[in-house]
């Protein structure tokens, strides 16, 4: 049937009122006007109701929009998980600009580099920071206009900017009368990976896939308004996972946190009866292995996700004891965040925790907000057959999919390439249809032309009593090629040694799997809690 | 900033990779993907998996396509809540036609119309209904092709079509490989109002917002994969006010029903663990109302979601007694179905039957994936105060909002007048944000000079012990202009005076608004359980 024959194109055109972009924008006001008088946000002693998180949101827009900023300018804030955080991913693309949340833990030239390419205007800085962010704008021709967050539970630093965040609100009204994108495909969001090799790449987020993913999360998640959420995430990775939007969305309450203090999580779980928090395996591990006298038993259940790494059976199992369930996401700065859970099956409810953590340590299956996945080779973009064995690349298509690299049309060509999104991780699929990542590309190592997966053998290291972490990456070897390389950390307090890490990996992997060299030691890591693979392959080198 | 300057819209396209339309399609495939052999849905005995329901929704595809059917073309489906049903929901999308379910309780000439206006190519009827479907197609010049569904357990009817459903899904394969909508604001569905007046209009719904507006019920009603809906609304209903879509986007299980009865409810309650159903407040009474012998009490908490009129206090308490937990959803049509929910605030935990009742009462604040709503003066498009008691007409606007009407410009700009949908009902806003709905339009009685709420009157009706259902209409009066006449349905075996009435009505509300009439009878409904109004008021015409 021709477009002008259809009588489902005649006269029935968006309009004001059947069409609205999408933008995670609206879920803000919506809470505002179901739950105007609970409370949204809690910080130490502070506390925002909804209406106030909104009115706060409003005046950082209108400040923003009278110093000119707006559409295509980019506002960038460091700061921990405090409130101004949150309000930043409000009150910036309510202004129509877009928000570049930074890694608090760069140096100063990363930093340089980042609000340089990102053309930044103005940068919203926690005091904490003062140091580095001097450092950086010391060297740039034209430095973005500074704000400081001046918090007083903030022991570091010193204010070094045109007026403090509270200046800044004072600029504009409560009330500022806010547009929503002309387009849900505008960007809201800018981030940079944390690449070990090169110069990080800016990931382009939009309205309409922040929006998205939010909704991905509540689903994936189990939000609702009664969730009360423990930020033990960083914002500032991937907008904190979208859940920065995704527990407004629902009306439920943030629970800010300045550092990753176990003794606060325990006490601020009691506190607020906590009820969802998202981590690094490197957080369940500082829950884990907590001092006693900061542990606490809670009435109630704790669900934790968490994602960069599968967590063992063990961590399972130890956090199930202490009153949290761990549920397994998976996804990048690319795709927003979590865009795959190893979603339950009914049938695993009589599983023992060994099988369990089998099948909980794979990534699972996609959001139903993102459409869809693949495990192929990457250069023929062929399917591998689902029988949990045959690697190959995950690939990714779907709205959470970031739209590229800001300034970079190569790079977003070569991960946009035969239509799928790269991840460049790589994985098997299961003859159930789950997929599990074995490893990055660079992770392999190939040691006597075997290739041996550096998770197994974590895997099998992590399941060690004594054993807190543990990171494996190829040395160099004249006579295998590579051989295999153990870092590990012990539990505090635990003697532990080579051989008796030897005699473990030989009985519960093969042979030419086993470590050649073993090193106990601290484990350097992303601000994301990722070890850095990178800095541990450069040791192991020169050796 | 021009377009030109903002390096956010240099090399940032849509593409394969980050853009998919919305739709509910992927509904089905991501839960055929992620739960193959678990029941999707039941139907007496039959049982089909997932991956079944997948396979069979391709071929219903398949075979449409193999027709010549697709983008543009019209599909009716006249049928009860039977597997058939919940497949056209996605095989006719599949195909790129519009899917039009049809109400089956309709005359022949409305039917006729109906095919007529939307230019049915292929109407799939239920055995059932042969005889007013016969009687429709007769008087077409160019009736549609009609398939028959011929259900083992209708013990009505004949078939009368080209062949049955299952050899027409015969003709189409399982592995069909259906393209998803180009764009998303491509129509899905097509729904005719039951109007009491004038002919049916047809609503036109998107992919889009048939996607969105799945997502809201998931996050209205808290559907997850566990999930268990019973289906006692008609899928012909707004399309089941999208949870046909929604179930399936969870991969919860639809438990199917051919009619509403509650021995038959009861007991699949019981069977299945039901978790969730909706209904008119109909459906509720007769639960409530029930005979001993077939209720049941089962040991879990079952979820109602109930429209088109408040729930009474009576009910709510006695529904909870008996063990369901009562939610108030409003919509329309127009807006896909519910789109507003009385949303619980926790100090409400606390609160008495009576009070709760009272706020229940309400329909509310809008869904998260609708955009906004008022209380205005639909002539001046001013806002009405939250007072609670100035009356204006409820609009709404957002994605969830229809295209508009078919080959009907004029309805569709009368209905979007200043950029907003007109509900036509006409309610108040409450100090907190929260509409209630008042009357419709036309169902507001003038005694006097003074305005009567007929939903109050009924309201107070609803709470006599002896009272199943009534309503209250306007009937022509030469002193007063109107009065208030009353159609009640007691309980059945209770004895009910009009004496008793007008007692119990001077006890509850003003003087002017006690029925000058009482009229004891069973009320006329609409298929969806609705009162006809229309010809009450015809009748008290007449008196």
């Amino acid at each position: 049937m021709t477009h002008a024959d259809n009588p489902y194109e005649r006269a029935l055109d968006k309009g004001p009122a059947n069409f609205v972009p999408l933008t995670p924008i609206g879920f803000i006001e919506r809470s505002a006007l179901v739950y105007p008088q609970k409370t949204a946000v809690v910080y130490g002693e502070r506390r925002f109701t909804w209406a106030e998180f909104h009115a706060r949101s409003r005046r950082l827009a209108g400040a923003l929009a009278g110093r000119g900023l707006g559409v295509g300018d980019t506002v960038s804030v460091m700061a921990p998980n405090v409130p101004e955080m949150l309000e930043a991913h409000f009150g910036v693309p309510m202004s129509g600009a877009v928000l570049n949340a930074i890694n608090y833990r760069l140096d100063a030239d990363t930093l340089r580099f980042i609000l340089g390419h990102a053309q930044t205007k103005l940068l919203i800085a926690d005091r904490e920071y003062s140091k580095v962010v001097a450092r950086a704008l010391d060297g740039m021709s034209s430095p973005p206009v500074v704000i400081d967050i001046d918090d007083p539970l903030c022991e570091h630093g010193r204010c070094i900017g045109e007026k403090d965040y509270e200046s800044l609100l004072a600029e504009g009204a409560p009330d500022f009368d806010y547009r929503y994108p002309e387009d849900e495909w505008q960007a809201i969001g800018l981030g940079y990976t944390s690449g070990t090799t090169g110069d990080p790449k800016g990931v382009v987020c939009s309205h309409r896939g922040a929006y998205l993913n939010a909704i991905g999360q509540i689903l994936a998640f189990g939000l609702s308004p009664r969730s009360r959420y423990l930020w033990t995430l960083p914002m500032f990775h991937c907008n904190g996972w979208t859940y920065t939007w995704a527990v407004s969305a629902t009306g439920g309450m943030h629970v800010c946190l300045r550092a990753v203090d176990p003794a606060r999580i325990f006490s601020l779980i009691e506190e607020h009866e906590i009820s969802h928090l998202c981590g690094a395996p490197v957080v369940l591990n500082l829950l884990l292995h907590a001092p006693k006298e900061v542990k606490r038993r809670f009435g109630h259940r704790v669900e934790v996700a968490t994602g960069g790494a599968a967590p063992p059976s063990a961590v399972i199992e130890a956090m199930s004891n202490m009153g949290f369930d761990v549920t397994h996401l998976y996804g990048l700065t690319e795709t927003y965040g979590p865009t795959t859970v190893c979603a339950w099956q009914e049938e695993w409810d009589s599983d023992d925790v060994e099988t369990l953590a089998g099948r909980m340590a794979r990534q699972g299956v996609i959001y139903p907000t993102m459409q869809a996945l693949r495990i192929a080779d990457p250069e023929t973009m062929v399917d591998t057959p689902w029988d949990g064995e045959t690697i190959g690349e995950l690939m990714l298509r779907g709205n959470t999919v970031m739209r590229g690299y800001l300034k970079n049309p190569t790079a977003t060509d070569e991960a946009f390439r035969g239509g799928w999104f790269h991840t460049g991780d790589l994985g098997v699929r299961h003859p159930d249809g789950y997929v599990e990542i074995k490893d990055r590309a660079k992770d392999i190592i190939i040691s006597g032309g075997e290739n041996i997966s550096s998770l197994e053998v974590e895997e099998c290291l992590f399941r060690h009593p004594k054993i807190m972490e543990a990171a494996v990456v190829a040395r160099p070897d004249e006579y295998w090629g590579e051989s295999v390389c153990a870092f590990i950390t012990p539990i505090e307090g635990q003697a532990l040694s080579e051989e008796e890490v030897v005699a473990w990996c030989r009985e519960h992997i093969a042979g030419f799997k086993i470590p050649r060299t073993v090193i106990f030691d601290e484990l350097p890591k992303t601000s994301t809690g990722k070890i850095q693979k990178f800095f541990l392959r450069e040791r192991a080198k020169k050796m």
